[in-house]
């Protein structure tokens, strides 16, 4: 075996790549920051308990398990920013009216999603609590909206689903527990024959609802149609308003897909959920929802809504920029020559000391330009 | 139990940190950009056998270990990123001449260390790989004193030492691998009467300059003992001539102090090794050396010398700035109000919508200026 092997799904972030992740990551926070959303750092670890909070099963099998040598608990490693950040909303911040969080760092996957195809995804994200109207929404959508345009990737779709619709059909149609995840299973898939040999045993309205959802997908017109064909109850009525008037508030800024089989985040998502893709991609690019009762779990009930994304993945579709080249320096005892560096440095040019008995592999230092002795004086020149 | 707690040693970095770290993590990889040193993100998880590579069993007890479920076999969280740094030189990168390489992230212990009293430190650091003269060590050096003055960090001091002395006395005098174990421990604690106890059995001359290390502690006078007064071997010699250069070539930037019994970091260390303090602040601040061995264990030999040091304990050292104070708007539908917002989120003020409803806890949202509307415009007030 060799010592320097990784394992599966597990990669180094070398340097031109390392650079341009650092470079979005410091413009989508700054982006955060303009906009009220304050950086918060979680850590990499936290009790099982606490990370497990509000967040279903399929989580917990993504999440690696460590023992806490001091207190003997169950500890994991994070496989998800959100729940820690809806835990320092509820707890520690302690705050009555809104409060706007960001976050980014590493989370770690037992397996990789097909989602991002890694078991480590640099997640980046923001999150808005304490407030329960669609405006909460909208200012979420936007700003994950620019945080793709900002990143430079073209295209952008948005697909919008609510998981409300789901709900009170399984809850008004009386289904049971296991009945209802294995309809959600069938639902993600719009596996149609599978709907309609679970629904069997449930009320007609019911099982017509559930085989309508698959193929309520498209624009404003299947909001026309799910009004027309699922139940009136109070909850499914509310829900297609407020898709609609998302649409008419992101009217200009982009034209929505509605998708109302799509569940992503079923478990934890109480509303509205959203999924962002760019044309050629066939994974979402960017996630989000409102997730009114994750705060409950952590003993404070908050309104809240938020999306991430994978800064790996987000790097993927960029267009490699160039590295930027460095001015080479002799390595000698200067003053002049010091301060000539500093004062470059301080400009933001990079200045590489050439250390003694290196001549042979200048190139690999990546510089354009060369300090040089010229006429008194020490000058950049090409070269 | 409440969900919401968080194990030993393991914390949250809420807003006015989390701030006060992010701006210091970008000032410093800054700082090494422009000094050439590119950027690299290594994984929080590898085999253990790798992370293992060229580091002390001390390690080992502090690192986390999971299976991998692809492959079955053991990983590890990282509890240092110098070693990945190392393998993506000599690996990697593939470079013949000198390779400038930076990172920063998280680290995890199994228990703290005394050194950082987290489990979770935020390591950041540069590493040179490719030269092995002192050239290297100084520009390091300068480097981890530049890094602790941008940050504001007083009273700085260093503690310079070089692990060659007391290999070369075990090696010569021929202690045992376990005796040097303990040998090592006892010295670390500058323990004396052990140091006499276990080397009683040694040659009288490697006895003496055993018990002659902890008290080579002090200013360019310990130098002149040490060469005066421990055996003449070439590696002794050559160890006390680099740190009388060394000395000489920080002239005007710190007057090192020489601690000849100081060898943290021994099972990986090859040569001169140094530590930063703070007036009042027992632990060090920020260490590092050189490593030449460590590529080796990587099947490439190469050159190593870097620092690092704790972004969280950094942050301690420091003053708290003012946390900067936003500019409230009102939540309407208004082309020019969104211009205005636009146009002062671009020159970097926060600007935060205040939602419906909320008017009560306006307080929360740390602004201390609004946008109204006042003779047909929209204009900042002070509140």
């Amino acid at each position: 075996m060799r010592n320097w092997l990784l394992p599966e799904y597990i990669e180094d972030i070398l340097p031109a790549d390392a650079l341009r992740i650092e470079q979005l990551r410091r413009r989508l926070l700054d982006l955060y920051h303009v906009h009220g959303y304050q950086l918060v750092m979680p850590p990499m670890l936290e009790y099982m308990q606490s990370l497990m909070t509000g967040t279903g099963h399929d989580m917990e099998l993504q999440t690696f398990q460590v023992v806490d040598q001091l207190s003997g608990r169950l500890m994991g490693l994070r496989a998800d920013i959100t729940p820690q950040v809806a835990r320092i909303d509820a707890h520690l911040l302690n705050r009555e009216g809104v409060t706007r969080l960001c976050y980014a760092g590493s989370v770690l996957h037992t397996v990789p999603s097909s989602y991002t195809g890694t078991r480590e995804p640099l997640q980046i994200g923001a999150e808005l609590y304490g407030h329960t109207g669609l405006e909460s929404d909208i200012e979420i959508q936007r700003l994950m909206l620019q945080s793709l345009s900002l990143a430079g990737v073209k295209d952008i779709h948005l697909d919008l689903g609510h998981v409300a619709i789901f709900r009170s059909l399984v809850v008004r149609g009386g289904v049971s527990e296991e009945l209802e995840s294995e309809l959600f299973k069938a639902l993600q898939s719009k596996d149609i024959p599978t709907i309609r040999e679970l629904s069997a045993s449930l009320e007609t309205e019911t099982q017509k609802a559930l085989l309508l959802l698959p193929e309520l997908y498209g624009g404003l017109e299947v909001l026309a149609k799910a009004s027309k064909c699922l139940p009136a109850y109070p909850e499914i009525t509310q829900a297609i308003a407020d898709l609609n008037a998302i649409a008419q508030q992101l009217q200009g800024v982009v034209d929505p897909c509605f998708d109302l089989a799509e569940l992503r985040g079923y478990h934890y998502h109480s509303g509205v959920v959203f999924a962002a893709y760019s044309k050629g991609w066939a994974n979402a690019i960017a996630l989000g929802g409102r997730y009114d009762e994750v705060g409950k779990s952590f003993g404070r009930a908050r309104p809240a809504t938020g999306f991430s994304m994978d800064l790996r993945q987000i790097l993927s579709l960029m267009l490699p920029p160039p590295v930027p080249a460095g001015i080479l320096a002799p390595h000698l005892q200067d003053d002049v020559l010091q301060s000539t560096i500093d004062a470059l440095r301080s400009k933001g040019e990079i200045v590489v000391v050439d250390l003694p008995g290196h001549e042979s592999s200048q190139s690999e230092l990546n510089c354009d330009r060369a300090l040089k002795w010229v006429n008194n004086g020490w000058v950049v020149e090409q070269i």
